[in-house]
């Protein structure tokens, strides 16, 4: 087989479709952050990141990145090892015990990045406690799907955010088999937040454990940054909250937080948790400045709420479409990889806007979108700027608006 | 069912088993690595590490340290986001680059750590080419079995480094299959070394694409640090060169090196490059100083090198078993998985010197063993205190020794 000529092959189908992921490369520029540098084939220049996960800019704030810079000076890069074989440093230790007590829960366990936190423990989870049947949200995160696909668990999707059909398959399941639900707080391309009260019933009810995807909430919500679950005042009722430090806390990671006994299991049986180096004691100590900043803060929180309300507010008055949802995401609708992909291309180039777009297959074809993520760093002249140029290019590329009755 | 009470009985048969792991609390101490602060639950001293795969103490590197220093100030803490969406800093692509020209490919890619960069490429080219075959070396890593196993592809156990019983199997498959052979060039408990040429020449013979990891080899062996395949001029031989820049790079992260092609698909297609946040810069600053230094300087692979003799020799003169191999690793062989934890608690209690029991599952059981790497920044007191200090306790527990002749 040409192997070489088969990967030609599948690369210009995506191109053909409109999906070929192009990355942008770029310099963020610390201390001046939402602007960049970006490098291109033939350009270099400023530009404003409207579409990072960074979303309160704590990859910028000094208590983060002097607790790095001392980390660093004081044990060193790297942790030299995995976390059983000398690569357990007393940064890791710390956090833990930090994130345990950010979810009021007994005990905490990193994972060197959310998608292999998803992975391990739901893979672990579901593959070690025999018959484990996993009821899985149809909308669920790509690391949660592969984790339950590895598991080789029976599996049953419900529908996204959907208690009705929850129920009716947690009933028609074997009352006696174990039981675990899957499901995130705010979904990250929609925006949408699910019922968490009302799932954590139909647990009880049921007898099913709970695993909660909080990575686009921890940090943003709840008093504390405790997630959607601490703003409702539900942490105590679900079984495992799942989080990361690499979105609202601003460095990278993943980790579990549960029971002694859960945590104990997952760091006893998940391959991917034992054999893997462990995260850099600077990026351990970053990440608990972050946790605990935003433990004690409500400033970024509170900004970024008002930046969403204000850019939301204006793609109304020009009757751009976006999803109305109640957490900080905007997905802005354009409906065509090809005319998403220009609208982001040209916004790059003619405005300095840099917002990537979303197409197929992280969206559903014919949803494609810019999913824009306003934070407390975007001043009043930014998201003028930015309403300017996403109104110019609506004109231009002709798509769609929204009556403006229906808003 | 009570999910508690099944975690808890899981633990206990591990508890009884001898196979509970306890990981050590350390603090390194930079620029007096070896050496870190040890926290236990009754007590806190200085320990010396013995078992860290930050082999040639670059974590403690004054070029790595200051590149780091340097990405924290110019672009802050975490990337922000996924490679496709705001997470490709220009870090990234210079540690790209550097990357490919190490092992003379066209093109790199990073991962997270070496665990995901061979569970995810392992498992999109697996599953991602139609009908493939393959053919994994019965030793090979836990990330490479998990991506193998993730991929669904059909799957060919050959044996531990054995040309013939690859060339059997790879004889017997469907000759217009394609076909994948996966294996590592230095073990990393036993320490072996596979005969990669050979492999390849039974690749060439039967269209094979080769994948080779190297993740106990880049940066320690090589004019350059390339690895294996590099000291043995093979490296445009192998199809995927894979490695990892947490072990003797001393950071953190993973990757794989091969045609611009083959890179682009794997970048293309794996969940788990795609839908995970980037690795902070500075991470990727500090790696590439890393590789750029090791590429031009041989004093510490040399001083390894004495390093390792002279504790051989040492063991030698004691009769204390070791695997005999041609690589930097260590083992020393207990053989019973109770006196291999009661030696390692005895060595850091009593001695100061830490080195982690290896037991089931990382080895089989009846080979538990004390895994040694010694490093350029261990001197001729500490080599002398470790081999008193085992001295003592192969007597004092009874261990077997070698007979004189036998060595």
């Amino acid at each position: 087989m040409d192997y070489q000529a088969y990967f030609k092959t599948r690369l210009d189908a995506l191109r053909d479709d409109g999906n070929y992921r192009v990355f942008a490369d770029l310099a963020r520029k610390r201390g001046n952050f939402p602007r960049a540098n970006h490098t291109s084939e033939d350009s270099s220049g400023e530009v404003t990141i409207w579409c990072s996960n960074d979303y309160l800019g704590m990859g910028q704030n000094p208590d983060v990145l002097a607790a790095m810079h001392t980390a660093l000076d004081t044990v060193g890069a790297g942790a030299g090892g995995t976390r059983n074989i000398s690569g357990t440093t007393h940064e890791h230790v710390l956090l833990e015990a930090e994130l345990a007590d950010l979810h009021g829960k007994e005990s905490a366990l990193l994972f060197t990045s959310g998608y292999v936190s998803n992975w391990a423990a739901l893979g672990t989870l579901a593959s070690q406690i025999p018959g484990c049947i996993v009821f899985s949200d149809a909308l669920n995160h790509a690391s949660m799907i592969e984790g339950i696909r590895h598991s080789k668990a029976d599996r049953v999707i419900w529908k996204h955010n959907n208690l009705e059909d929850l129920e009716v398959k947690l009933a028609a399941a074997d009352p006696d088999a174990p039981k675990l639900i899957a499901f995130e707080s705010v979904y990250s391309m929609d925006g949408d937040i699910a019922p968490i009260k009302e799932i954590c019933d139909l647990a009880d009810k049921y007898g099913a454990m709970t695993y909660l995807d909080e990575v686009h909430a921890v940090g943003l919500y709840g008093p504390r940054g405790g997630g959607i679950a601490e703003r409702e005042g539900l942490m105590d009722r679900l079984t495992v909250i799942e989080g990361t430090l690499g979105k609202a806390y601003g460095v990278v990671g993943g980790y579990i937080a549960a029971s002694v006994e859960l945590c104990d299991f997952v760091r006893s049986f998940a391959s991917g948790f034992i054999f893997t180096t462990a995260l850099p004691p600077a990026v351990a100590a970053g990440a608990r400045a972050s946790v605990q900043h935003l433990k004690a803060s409500n400033v970024e929180r509170d900004s970024q709420k008002e930046r969403v309300a204000k850019v939301r507010l204006g793609l109304d008055a020009m009757g751009i479409p976006h999803i109305p949802n109640p957490s900080h995401i905007i997905p802005v609708m354009v409906g065509d990889p090809v005319k998403c992909k220009f609208i982001s291309d040209t916004l790059m180039r003619d405005y300095g806007v840099y917002i990537q777009p979303i197409n197929y297959p992280t969206v559903p074809k014919g949803t494609e979108r810019l999913r824009i993520t306003p934070s407390p760093v975007h001043s009043d002249a930014d998201i003028d700027h930015l309403l300017q140029a996403l109104e110019a290019l609506w004109s231009q590329c002709e798509v769609a608006r929204v009556p403006m009755a229906a808003q």
